[in-house]
């Protein structure tokens, strides 16, 4: 018995041609080949490609499509959740991602809140009014400033004492040092006041070190902790939920709309500083509306000299065609690694041939381009 | 000596008020509190406030604003990194992350590529062309179907294999078995064909999931390994770069343009998903933009009953004033935690008495809607 996700795109597309368009969006987010390939696997042909529930016009403009996505493909940890919900598909600028359903044998995955509301109003002791809720801020304030904060609030009656999401671990408040201050400062002036008030400390940095927070935070005494998903990873806020943590975990929308960040920032200069060997994006002439400039300035960013980082390999990679291997050669120069997958695929048994004659075009444009040089 | 990030900005606001604009959003990505507040800390005053460097018209309409920021709140961590450079700002759909520029002095903490173009050549041993890489794909084919693949791909003089990036954990090509198989068919055939052909899995999961993947694979062999930084997270990518790989590490785009996704979703329902007990946005009447209507409807996402979901508290925020609770109680109603953050720490002194009339009012707007039930 299959199951499926089921998914709402809007497509802004005319609607000339967007049957076509969704299911292109429908392969994109399933099968990934030319339906040739796919038909050659049984088990991929009765079970791996979806099916499109329901177009209907958006009273917004543009065309919403319901897909049905194999659930088995999407199921097996929260990262690939993501990445059939809206993977490659985010990448194009006429498809939006505007809902989602998914069947309750998903339960054990995503088990959601631990807390809640119900969880934080026991917390704090707040039957039913809203609870209040103030941050430590600026940026900057000394821990003795950040508690001399902490007293009015909690003098005051404040529910909640949340950091500030500029808080991370910095010299001017260093995060033990900090939390330990603000939870004894918070407590004490509590238990005079009488109030429940509870100081959230905002978690920050790479996985390893938000565990290790995570995990002074609790036993210091700390009743919830704030992250923001956007930044640290989607799939970390999950662990730190299902796993880590036994307090209410807070979520920050820092980056959240960061959206707007052009691909040719993210892929080709944030991913490299962050430390990627080699970054695949989306190729002109493909799949993908990338225009040759784009790519152009992508690779070029992977590879120029800057500062101190080594060069990185690009990848233009999507629904490439091998035959195109000599001007891509040409076009992106020796220092690229061209990715063709479904092109080559479709060759069936004659794969090992096909390839054959990839690899010696691209062999023989590289030499036509050093002869040239 | 204080050091600067230099981040670039574009503004597609009208010029009329463009000036105002821009400092508004310099005091976000800094102190993020208003100007009386800073002022009071002379640390804060002196070095925390950063400044507009240049402000000049774009050639593609709007206004570019070049802005230093204080790194020594940026350089703690690279979540923390990405914060500064475009956290809250992100939100605002005027604004766009254009580019930036940091100072030597954070080469310790962004080493950047480890293996980058030189060291994949090295592992492929290619010289100077350019290198060929295919995929493992449909998903849902067999392990030994994927096998057959890459036989017919290094017999043909590949280079480089890569899982499909829907290739996870599944039961149809289960992650350790799959990593072992490809491994041993390419070596295998790559020692009769003389070529030396990579195979590159593709991790996914939570952090400590991907960081026993990534053991698993360097341990059984590979001279690589993929992830899609945006699905898993960018600090991830940093810290399996700096810390967990010594081979490295392919970066993929998917889920880079997510960027469309309507805030009610990403913060009203994903992030409820994944376990966020709850979740902080952009109120109506603040700093943002965010209408009444989405600030609702994300409130509504985050509370309704929905699959077995637990549910979540709204947290409504962002330059809110301590008087308008009354307001937002009435809006929100009880299932709401109001966070003010500038409009108390702006009494200074009095920033107990503040908090008081703040908590007192919330408690007396809670009772009003309760009489009214």
């Amino acid at each position: 018995m299959m199951e499926f996700l089921e998914v709402t795109y809007r497509i802004s597309d005319s609607a000339s041609y967007v049957q076509e368009r969704i299911e292109s969006i429908l392969r994109e987010q399933t099968i990934e080949t030319p339906a040739a390939v796919a038909a050659r696997y049984p088990f991929v042909r009765e079970n791996m490609t979806g099916s499109i529930r329901e177009i209907a016009p958006d009273a917004s403009g543009g065309m919403l499509a319901v897909l049905a996505l194999p659930l088995i493909t999407a199921s097996s940890d929260p990262a690939q959740f993501l990445n059939v919900l809206f993977g490659n598909s985010s990448l194009h600028a006429d498809v939006e991602l505007v809902d989602f359903r998914i069947p309750p044998s998903l339960e054990p995955l995503f088990p959601g809140p631990k807390y809640g509301i119900d969880g934080l109003r026991r917390l704090t002791g707040v039957a039913s009014r809203p609870l209040t809720c103030s941050a430590l801020k600026p940026a900057g304030a000394r821990i003795d400033e950040l508690v001399d904060l902490c007293l009015g609030l909690v003098a005051g009656g404040i529910d909640m004492i949340k950091d500030d999401h500029y808080l991370a671990d910095q010299p001017f408040a260093p995060f033990e040092d900090r939390v330990r201050a603000c939870l004894a400062s918070v407590e004490e002036m509590s238990a005079t006041s009488g109030n429940r008030t509870i100081y959230v400390p905002n978690l920050s940095g790479t996985p390893d070190v938000i565990r290790r927070q995570a995990d002074f935070a609790q036993r210091a005494g700390a009743k919830a902790v704030m992250i923001a998903p956007m930044l640290v990873g989607m799939p970390l806020l999950h662990e730190l939920s299902t796993q880590w943590l036994d307090i209410p975990v807070i979520a920050h929308p820092s980056f959240s709309g960061s959206t707007r960040v052009p691909s040719t920032l993210l892929l080709g200069k944030l991913f490299r500083l962050f430390g990627a060997d080699a970054v695949i994006f989306a190729n002109f002439g493909g799949r993908f509306s990338y225009s040759k400039s784009v790519c152009r300035e992508i690779a070029e960013n992977l590879r120029k000299d800057w500062m101190w980082l080594g060069r990185a390999f690009p990848i233009p990679a999507g629904g490439m065609d091998a035959d195109c291997a000599p001007e891509l050669v040409r076009f992106f120069g020796l220092d690229t690694i061209l990715l063709v997958g479904g092109s080559l695929l479709e060759a069936g048994d004659g794969l090992a041939d096909a390839t054959r004659v990839f690899t010696a075009s691209v062999q023989s444009a590289a030499e036509a381009l050093l002869n040239e040089a």
